[in-house]
């Protein structure tokens, strides 16, 4: 049986396929990486008694059926693709804790009401295409085909991508569910937050995910000799550099959060004054309204200061999402399941008696993409210091046993729920 | 007889010897297209009667030979290389003004009573190893050893590179020349900067070119999730635009010129803190000691705002040079040079009894290097706008005529003065 050292094992084996030398990972989608870790997965989900496939956008999957063949199913997942200099555990941890749960389900020759499947979406972080939950997406059926235009930084079109990758971009609708073919979708995953840690708790409730919205800015002055006088630069940097103090401080101010990730100055020479500078903005909150509020007042704000240093400043939005709540089922049967690994478990968990921490996510999830097909629920796993999207994201061994043990509780409890439903709806048709 | 028109003609066919595509202009150091405007700049020396060789360092040199074989000589040139997305005129204009005044000299059969030597340089910008007046100063026999281990973005070491363009690092001291070789060095070069067209003029005397320093500055912070919440970050970009903004009110308060030409971002995903910022800096002024003082304050400021934002700054200075002065016998040359060309022409130039302007020059150029060896002294063009190292880089044709018969004639005034000198001389030793 799989145990919480194995699942750290394997997140270790996934690690080392990786576009990047010294040991850093960065595994985009429709990459070599992508199909050797969903060879992997495939291998794993296999031992744990899942019949397997890739689908048509390049997710993993599996499925395990439930006391009767083609029941619908309880769909479990994350993704396996990463950011670049990326940790180990952003969405690969649960990935694999979806198959040893099941692998543990298949083991007790339980007959569950509805069927169990995984998902190793492949495209999450939107690392290649700069549009994010590309698998996730195409999964949830809201695939845009405007995205076949979507090139990757060395100019690869993403339906040639699909291409190279052995896909055909006209199945891609094979690739997407209907809302009657599941029940819900549970997802594991690191905090990638403080506040597990700080409360001193392995485990919590996700109650509802940020929605981001992400532009491109450009910011466009004159290239020109550094000598040149003050009176006649238009530098496209210092233009920029203003922008992203005032994102930090409008954000900042109305209790969002703005990160500038990319930043590309052109012609990057040490004796040219830049004369255009693009970066992108992820903007996020608890709120959508204060959310486009605060852009609204960061588009103003930058239109003055481009005004002020002769510069122009253009803007797209590349991704768009709404803030995605857990069904009250779902956020209940992970509750529950976090109680019971409480209780079997001598590891540090908070007391059966205490209810469990409930989290906002101000990072995105695959939940958000399969929110528009059906309910969803998440787990978090406390990570050390909150750091993720870097080398030092860590999980201790303790808190991944305890995650499995609730992850196994909560779709034993979605189980029973489902059980009393079905008498209730046998009762009242009867 | 090479014209104006000719000369501008030249510029463009330099201009299609590029690494970038769409007509955008770069030609770095040691590469094919390096070989290639060499070759071409050999093809013009050897008609316009000059014998031509290639020196140890990649500088294309001409000589002609004065009233007796072997005298010393009186060294023209200026640079091949350009910066990204260049302009045609940037060093190109002088390299073939001096080849021009050379022929113009050739043919008149007059007897210099020194000989003439052209000198193309093949790295004035530094765009490719971050270290300027790489071919200058191989000629200067300034060439400092560690420079072979620079590197370029790609990882080619400096003397690697040396060797994949058919040259030997063991020989570089070979391309040094003595002061006893030469009796100065003059250099015509657009202004690269507004001052000529604001006056209304084509042609300018330097009295001295500013002494740049650069750096490259590198602030450390930590990667992580772009949902981090604020008290967690350590935003190295957020910082780097706050220091690059207080270089710019440093440097503008003290009237000196501050640029941050190259930023580079790390990891550069758009859902990624950036935990590294690598920038350059380069600072220049009239004056070495403002200069000096001005980066004690940009380094104190820029540790003070890493500390309150927990980020480290580490810089080191790539470059370093004193402000170069231009000797009273060139600029007289160049002087009598202008009011020359005003006389002989109708196109605009100040009248011969106005005295010509005389303009500090912001902007680098191989003379500074060439100052270590001999005299040097410096015709300035008016260029459109003041504007360079950008593909809007203009000169009119009428100017370009100016500056052949201005530099001619500064070329002549010297002959006279060192005729002159040498029968004083000789008055004094009989």
């Amino acid at each position: 049986m799989t145990s919480a050292a194995d699942i750290l094992d394997r997140c270790d084996e996934l690690a080392r396929h990786s576009s990047l030398p010294d040991g850093l990972i960065e595994r985009v989608y429709l990459s070599p990486e992508h199909a050797a870790v969903n060879a992997l997965a495939a291998e794993w989900m296999t031992a744990a008694g899942l019949s397997t496939w890739q689908d048509t956008a390049g997710n993993q999957c599996g499925r395990m059926e439930g006391a009767t063949p083609g029941l619908p199913a309880l769909l479990l997942g994350s993704h396996l693709d990463t950011v670049p200099a990326a940790g180990r555990y952003d969405g690969i941890l649960g990935v694999l804790l979806a198959i040893a749960v099941v692998e543990r389900l298949q083991r007790s020759g339980r007959a569950l009401p509805f069927a169990l499947e995984v998902a190793a979406f492949g495209d999450e972080e939107g690392t290649r295409f700069g549009t994010t939950l590309l698998g996730s997406r195409a999964l949830a059926g809201t695939w845009q085909s405007e995205w076949w235009q979507l090139r990757d930084q060395s100019g690869v079109r993403l339906d040639d991508a699909y291409r190279a990758f052995g896909l055909d971009p006209a199945l891609i609708g094979a690739a997407a569910r209907t809302p009657a073919e599941l029940i819900g979708y549970l997802e594991a995953h690191i905090e990638q937050g403080p506040v597990l840690e700080e409360r001193g708790l392995a485990l919590g409730v996700v109650s509802s995910i940020a929605g981001a919205r992400r532009f491109g800015i450009l910011i466009e002055g004159a290239a020109g000799h550094s000598g040149t006088p003050w009176a006649l630069r238009r530098d496209a940097l210092a233009g920029a550099s203003e922008i992203i103090l005032a994102i930090e401080r409008i954000t900042r101010h109305a209790a969002l959060i703005g990160t500038v990730g990319r930043l590309a100055v052109f012609p990057d020479a040490v004796n040219v004054i830049p004369g255009r500078v693009e970066f992108s903005l992820d903007l996020r909150g608890e709120f959508d309204a204060e959310r486009d509020q605060a852009w609204q007042l960061i588009e103003q704000t930058a239109r003055e200061i481009c005004a002020r240093r002769s510069l122009t400043v253009t803007s797209v939005q590349t991704h768009g999402a709404p803030a995605a709540h857990c069904s009250p089922n779902l956020r209940a049967a992970v509750a529950t399941g976090i109680r019971a690994a409480g209780t079997d478990s001598a590891a540090g968990a908070a007391s059966a008696a205490a209810p469990p921490p409930t989290l906002f996510s101000m990072a995105g999830h695959d939940a958000m993409a399969i929110a528009a097909l059906t309910d969803i629920g998440m787990l978090f796993v406390r990570c050390r210091g909150g750091v993720s999207h870097h080398p030092d994201e860590s999980v201790t061994e303790a808190d991944v046993a305890l995650a499995l043990d609730a992850f196994e509780a909560a779709v034993l409890d979605l189980a029973n729920r489902y059980d009393a439903d079905a008498a209730d709806s046998d009762q009242i048709t009867k």
